[in-house]
């Protein structure tokens, strides 16, 4: 196969579980009549299942229930890579970590496992400082409970999309680690400034 | 309508460029018999089109021509909200920039153009310091030029998705993004290290 190349493809499940722990945000797409529905929501990785909550009047919310089909990105940092990083001559690239998954999902029409997986979502995501504790009689957690369905993914199918420069002499990969950490470092801030 | 939330859309167009222009890897998504097939890759946003080129071994290469739709996402910076940022009582959430684009594709099959396009994307890429031109005359470039397809995506809808807590108090939308700013500062050292 020539595509993807096998350099840039990472099939250590350590890896793709490492990704989704530390950017739990997920890309989740639905297709109904080839038409790509699509959401960005925290998945939280436990047992080989991801597991989420979406707003009831979400359009997809119908589609994340009766074993239906799902696809999951979960995105990792990546940057333009220049080959003035570089000591030999290369051509400009991008690298990113993309974990790319397939699954099915059922609707969990309980909302005593609701509340209970909303408060260990929170625990999960505050750790490790724990600045911040969902309790359950938070009134404002009991009045959400209504307007929440949750539902729970079993994976059928994993890919690691690790384009990292790994074809590369190993300074040379060094150098494209070391720019992915300052390139994603520089660009927030400024951005952030203009826009919000 | 009740999904999404007004205060969470960005209808400025100026900023989803921005978005755009300051994140050009998108991830391109085109539906096939109801199966999603995605790609990621750098678009160059010119005079209301994107520009793009991708690997002739990719399946999804025969998807990207014929004025045949595709779905597009830009991702800005994203994280995690604990209510412990806020004067406020809040529930945890997630905040993030997302720019979803509609469009259809047609592909561009002149040797020439394909050249003088990522000539053009690199010089977009490399500003403003320029640290590297991609020269006409790179003898990698010339041998690349027969696996590459070049394409063309003339929008047709766009949407914005900042969420940012805009609806919460101006402190608390201001400790929001600098809560931005610091997870995403925060994360990637400690990531990379692991599983790079």
């Amino acid at each position: 196969m020539k595509y993807p190349p096998k350099h840039h493809q990472d099939n250590d499940i350590n890896h793709m579980i490492d990704v989704i722990k530390t950017y739990p945000l997920a890309t989740i797409i639905s297709v109904k009549d080839n038409q790509p529905l699509i959401t960005h929501l925290p998945l939280i990785y436990k047992n080989e299942k991801l597991i989420g909550h979406i707003d009831i009047y979400n359009p997809q919310a119908k589609l994340l229930k009766n074993n239906k089909d799902v696809t999951i990105i979960f995105t990792g940092p990546e940057c333009y890579i220049s080959p003035s990083i570089y000591s030999t001559k290369q051509l400009p690239t991008w690298n990113y970590i993309k974990v790319h998954l397939k699954g099915n999902v059922k609707g969990i029409d309980n909302k005593a496992a609701l509340k209970q997986s909303l408060i260990t979502m929170t625990e999960f995501l505050e750790a490790p400082n724990h600045k911040y504790v969902l309790e359950p009689d938070n009134p404002r957690l009991d009045a959400n409970l209504n307007y929440i369905e949750m539902f729970e993914i079993t994976i059928t199918n994993w890919e690691g999309k690790f384009k990292l420069s790994q074809d590369k002499k190993p300074s040379d990969t060094k150098a494209a680690h070391e720019e992915l950490e300052r390139a994603n470092q520089e660009s927030i801030k400024l951005f952030l400034d203009k826009v919000f």
